[in-house]
């Protein structure tokens, strides 16, 4: 197993981080009630608390338990707030995280300022902790973002649609697109330098690539308008074989959250509520098997993460993640974290799909251009899009 | 269809009934944070914030929408706090009632106020809407009882296992059991007299019954762990067949809420959190199909719902409903309520079971020797319990 | 448990009796290839071949297995062939008989051969097994109706839409209907006399009526078409609460086997195949759900089993099965039978419905004016249809 | 779309293929019953009938159909045969295969007879559509491991565990392994030349490579057996999280087809019935998941398909299909097949593993270094085993 990765900040820059992270995610909850913070729309989804607590248990299992004298807040929440963690022992199930009404709110707020507290000496100690002290903000982060796409979901299925906040981030509108070429050849892949960066963006190694061009934005709702009004949900061909069941099974005609009024106009169901549809924002709320039907009926495909990543010197990105025609395989010569964090992403290497970008909910500076995430192919309730590319 | 019953109580007698009942439903989620309000353990169960709005949406759709001038308090709550009266329009899906965080409980509140003080002038003018009310208060008692089965399944599903209260209402010890003989002949069955009763208890008929006696007590804990010792969950023979398959599929091998510690010991899961079981207590969470079994294995049968009702002046009852053996079917000559309340009781007589008695969680009053419950065969979250009877 | 019941036919008169019934079985499968009789379309149906097959095993589990030097045919067919008789140890599961290509048809009909051989002394010996010997025939004839329901359900499944054959057995069409009136009072239930009944028609007891008339026909394809063309399927008020969902879940607009042509105009699979819409036959393949939305929308109601018993002397019936608004309950005093056979009626009475009368399917002479038949409310694949009753 | 590709035989050797390959088919089919031939044991496998049928439609969809004056044998065939081409119109549900007892086994073998007949003056034609006939004969090869792969799971389904032949086809023991190296670097991967290949190995293409190697033989039943014993199934650090949850769910301990004997010895059920376990034979039946794990606990890794078909001609393949750690992708600048058959592989390119090899079950000559097969992460009823690999 590889070594935890040096962190990239000084040690008076990691205290500010770890500050900054752990203010931001309660920052996130701030709009919401302790009943929207408690609820569980699906089992993909968990509830806002949950995240809140689990974020702390990461600090707690990977740090603070190794730690002489360490008390920890509550003995019972190692099983409440494990999320996958089999080395860690059993768990509370996922599809269940909604029925923990206990501890409310205001116990898990304590239970992370707790934390908080125990988290002091660490951060006055630089050294053997900073790259699990890295860690564990990284992957708050990564928490952060599905803060607000499971609030999202929790209030779509909600009749009365509520709006997490009137001035909620939303994504900034496609531009023109225009095409960036790539002669192809080998290309250097992953992340580069001694900076923080998953297991799986490592190691970089060499990837060859055969010339395509890319697109310099995303697909916008527009375009992808008129996909729908040219029937893109109903003719199999442009579709793959598993993704023309799913629009069968589950009646898709539309990406999720477009709503379609009487008249039959269109709107956005929004973390600001239900909007009037932006035809320059960028298309998302995507399936990959949406994405990949729209590339094919587009006369177009979807790049490869590989040529993703070579070209992304050369285009914007950053509202939408962007499904890749690539699955999450490991890279060559792939070694998972050191511990218990060896099961962070290894284990999920297999029937998913890469997705490359970051989203306008993404925290800032937390995906860079080797930075990969991954959903299954059927997943929807992510800030999820499309690029197109095509072979040269 | 029926005309609604001449309610009981006189106007003043049916104000101060109106007001304990209203009262008496928030004094049971004072107990409870608005997360513990908000959730749903299963399809079955709803949340507790559910119930205070359902009922008041009750008054709200059955007399106060028929009153010129009445403003609603949400026009969208007829949707969202509608059970299942199809006449009444569309209405949300009941397994998804725990994604409702809004309204919230602070909103529920609001609403059940704005209910009550649009009540007002109704209380005030004696007469036609006397016998909607009284159903409207019956309805609310039914739904009391559902408050603590449902939360008592919410908080077992939490490892935590939280208790409602310190000081929750629990059944009282059955006493020694004797046997109360009945000669058979026909018996008048169903209710008497010109007092509230739900229209599942009319008309008055009569039933010819065959001699059998039937317990003075219901079934304890003490004799419930004997058969589960002597193998009960373990041999085909006592079960029904439906029964013997679900054992089977869930793994059942006590009743619901039963704990087994890891020294072996037994202890139950209550209202008051964890507890150590007490011999004379009621079985109770118990299916039909155990019901039944448990009567094969001690040589007894359950008695039919006319056989409870024909001896019941002469045992205690109301600790735990009793499952009979008698499918919920109409009486000869059943009509239901009229209008909106047709769909009240009659839809469900098909594949249910009737329980009798009433339980410890029951409003005093509620349940009278005519009333009858009912549930599926497989239902275990309501405090049911067992009766023995026999041929004579 | 009650003794077996003495048999009424001769010794002669079994013997012919038991000639006639396994011949029969055998000339019902005589239409069919091997393939055809080893399919199973759904886990209620089973394949012709088992039921060859498995009528065989209950003559040798119940009698030639109790008899010194009797060889089993194939000692593993006791686990093929065992329908639901725990007592008798494990079995092959019920939705995967299917998949039993082998034994082949001709083995199935070796095997017959065998225990047919083997049943020579016994019928030889009339004594002690004559009742087991009735029980066995009057099984293999309950069986020989559903050889019938179970390839209809197979062909109609296939979209060739085979017929069974060009002269299949059908309904005799409905003549005009009377009321029948009955003045109620008490009146005896169950099977008289010594002859042969199943465990569930006994005891003979008397139950209290209460005055009503019953049709003296069944309810027609004509009929029911005006249900149909009067939106019956589309008005939730005539439906119990889980017929309704049951509507919605499977798209009910029809009784099933009613096909629609291009042209809108409607006919029937049957066993003959496809053919025109007989208005004057029975409507049948109805489930319960149906027959009660039926009543209710023709403002009528179900008769229960005991008024169509004690009416049953004064119409005619035996074309379909009617069901009753009678859950499938034990009579008072019920004792099922001796042995093995105590499973055969008693651990399936809960969570079905009583229908009565027998079909033209039914072998002639098997079903009487006390004969409880009994299916799950939303069955459909029987031939199931209606009688009407309503209060006096 | 690409053009179809030319085929390498010479037309008279287009002939006898069509001749062996067509017989072959039903030489397989020859042990098994009428009975077998129809039954579907799984959504996922199909009848031996429906493969015998569905092989000949190929060539009535690809070719007949547009030859002017062909007659189709049965119109409706069109309907029931058709496996998964949205663009030739509707189709027979797949999981419904089974109950498909019409048209019987005899008609089918005349379906065949009408089309080999139909095909006559198609293979004296040489031209224009030697390319389709060539791929309609792949397409029968790859149906010809299907039949075997699919009566087995059949079989297995019967507790009879009927043996497809006494002399059917079997593995051969695996020799002594050694390790093979490559230095990496870029490689040709993908089909070269202009002989037939299926669309998902071409275009040829350059892969980089690092430096790796491959075991020169598959696993045997001896190491997997190791891996069992030592507690393989039992630990999660081997397995990927989806694998981890199918081993609980599914209650995995051993490879499919594995059978535990009373006394606790192991045999294995095969095409010739159940048989010792013969410890050099190569381990099968295994799953993508069983795979990874195995690779796992030995400290290695499988290789990608890259490597695997870079080194392919340094060892021996063919006895069992060997998983790849390779997401089943399209090539750069894949192109489908023409008309019809563009639904042939790309559809399908998602949420898949690429296996190769073949296996002792791939009809001879089928599949070379460059063929591509593929199944879901949990398939175990194929031939598939495994090859270790690792990072040099």
């Amino acid at each position: 197993m590889t070594a935890m990765p040096e962190p990239a900040p000084s040690p008076s820059g990691l205290r500010a981080f770890y500050a900054q992270v752990r203010q931001h995610s309660e920052a996130l909850a701030a709009p919401l009630s302790a009943e929207d913070c408690a609820v569980q729309s699906m089992p993909d989804a968990s509830p806002v608390k949950w995240h809140l607590a689990h974020t702390s248990w990461f600090f707690e299992s990977m740090i603070l338990s190794h730690r002489p004298g360490y008390r920890p807040f509550d003995a019972r929440y190692s099983y409440l707030f494990n999320s996958y963690y089999e080395g860690l022992g059993p768990r509370h199930p996922r599809p269940r995280r909604g029925v923990l009404t206990r501890p409310g709110l205001d116990e898990v707020l304590a239970y992370r300022a707790h934390v908080d507290a125990a988290m002091e000496p660490v951060l006055d100690q630089p050294g053997a902790h900073d790259a699990w002290t890295l860690l564990g903000l990284q992957h708050e982060q990564q928490h952060q973002e599905l803060i607000l796409t499971d609030i999202k979901h929790a209030f779509f299925a909600n009749p009365l649609l509520p709006a997490y906040a009137g001035d909620a981030p939303a994504p900034a509108p496609c531009r023109p697109s225009t095409w960036v070429e790539h002669p192809g050849g080998l290309a250097e892949i992953g992340h580069a330098g001694n900076g923080f960066a998953f297991d799986n963006e490592r190691p970089r190694h060499k990837v060859m690539l055969h010339p395509f061009r890319i697109a310099s934005q995303p697909v916008s709702n527009r375009e992808f308008l008129a996909f729908i009004e040219d029937g893109g949900y109903a003719h199999a061909q442009f579709w793959l074989s598993e993704g023309w069941a799913k629009v069968q099974e589950e009646g898709w005609d539309a990406p999720l959250y477009w709503l379609k009024d009487d008249d039959g106009s269109r709107s956005l169901f929004t973390l600001r509520g239900a909007r009037e549809l932006d035809p320059d924002a960028p298309a998302m709320h995507l399936s990959f098997f949406e994405a990949a039907a729209f590339a094919a009926w587009a006369g177009k495909r979807l790049p490869t993460e590989f040529e993703w990543e070579a070209a992304s010197d050369r285009f914007e990105f950053g509202q939408v993640w962007e499904w890749t025609r690539s699955a999450y395989d490991p890279y060559p010569g792939f070694k998972p974290f050191a511990g218990a964090a060896a099961e962070y992403n290894g284990k999920f290497m297999v029937g998913q799909l890469v997705l490359r970008g970051g989203s306008f909910a993404t925290p800032v500076g937390h995906a860079g251009p080797s930075y990969r995430n991954f959903f299954p192919a059927a997943a929807r309730w992510q800030f999820s899009g499309i690029r197109l590319a095509e072979d040269l």
